[in-house]
């Protein structure tokens, strides 16, 4: 499996996938499932993906056309006009690579080979969007409403982000919620697996100020992961005790 | 959906079931899926269940032998000499329930009608059990090393419990820690639904000292609820903040 969240928050996006690809359990890889293309002072694209890791590999190498050489190579994100356009075309190959899969095998290819992408980025001129798209190519953007996508293995690492969740707060603090959401996805699914990377794009920079890889000897994910047990039975201890002589409701 | 929660701790067994049943979304209704037989001062058996309603209520009616007239029934579960038996019966009765409907329905059937059921208990003698019943008929026990059992829509509710849980904590702490796992799920997932159903078996009583439905309007409930949110925040902020300018680990 997999867990990437992409959020946005008044100053940017912030983005966090973790690495840890499996066949089984007895099959372990470490694949990186973040990609990033840019445009200095004009775009920055950044995908990233959870499923098969042959069809979304399949669909970065298409995006960057690795099947011709390397001069001849031109990556259609890199002058689709808007956003929106973008994520058609991931949307397009997706959809494509996944249906070609599944024809080849045939009966056997049935509701294989499925994967999802999440899309982020920002276009001079224009806000920072992002994108969920669904095997089936078509896709959903985020809103004021529904703030941040999750892929993969997202029900463990959901109900912090519901509950931490501000737009207004600050790119650290959305970099330690994630850190919070999987620290608490780690603990509890062996898919999903460190490093993870992080990238940070602050709105109207077209660049990713910060990227970092969190290995496991990682010091602040480590105060993070040690510190989020003590603090989640500290806030379960303020919270009031349940007596059962408490009065009955009317 | 469903989501159900047997805990063991020191001092007995804690569960609790909510009551949504869903055929997607626009067919909801309330159901019990918690079940209990008593002889008193010698055993009481729980189940909890969840998956398809229609094999769940087959499994409790063939349990109580609802076809014979009521003068002639006899629960089986009551004379079982080990709760291990009182498992493996229940097991028994769930992979034929399970097994004729797929029959019947041919290809259609395959993979459909499934269900897991929690069996917890005591029988005077013997330890406090608690066991986890597949689909197949097979089953699992807790242990010092995994004292709680899920079934249902168990993720979004799992990462609290792995942190909050003590096998020394009170009963009231085993009921609270279930309602912050239970209120997480209820945010994030519509198929599962309050009231909840809560049953409290002090070790060696060999009867609920409490069973309580909790309703929308439950205070405790609410209040829980709401303060979670709260606490979960200032747990969050607790932690050490992430910087961009921390020093890189070695």
């Amino acid at each position: 499996m997999t867990y990437c969240v992409g959020m946005m928050v008044d100053k940017g996006l912030v983005l966090m996938s973790d690495t840890r690809t499996n066949s089984g359990v007895d099959n372990i890889s470490v694949f990186r499932k973040m990609f990033s293309w840019r445009v200095e002072g004009e775009r920055i694209i950044t995908v990233m993906t959870a499923g098969n890791l042959a069809t979304t590999q399949a669909v970065v190498s298409q995006l960057e056309e690795r099947m011709k050489a390397p001069d001849e190579r031109d990556n259609v994100l890199l002058k689709s006009p808007t956003m929106f356009q973008v994520a058609s075309e991931i949307g397009r190959l997706l959809r494509h690579t996944v249906g070609n899969r599944q024809q080849e095998n045939g009966d056997r290819g049935r509701g294989r080979f499925t994967a999802s992408i999440i899309v982020a980025g920002q276009i001079a001129g224009m806000e920072p969007r992002l994108f969920l798209i669904y095997p089936e190519g078509n896709f959903i953007e985020a809103s004021a409403d529904t703030p941040f996508f999750q892929i993969g293995e997202t029900k463990y690492g959901r109900p912090i982000i519901l509950r931490g969740y501000d737009r207004e707060m600050s790119m650290e603090d959305a970099v330690k919620l994630l850190m919070v959401s999987f620290d608490s996805t780690l603990k509890a699914n062996l898919s999903v697996g460190l490093p993870l990377d992080l990238m940070v794009i602050p709105r109207d920079t077209f660049e990713a100020s910060h990227t970092e890889r969190i290995a496991y000897d990682d010091p602040y994910f480590q105060a993070i992961s040690a510190g989020w047990g003590d603090a989640l039975k500290h806030a379960f201890h303020s919270l009031p005790d349940y007596s059962f002589y408490r009065p009955h409701p009317k």
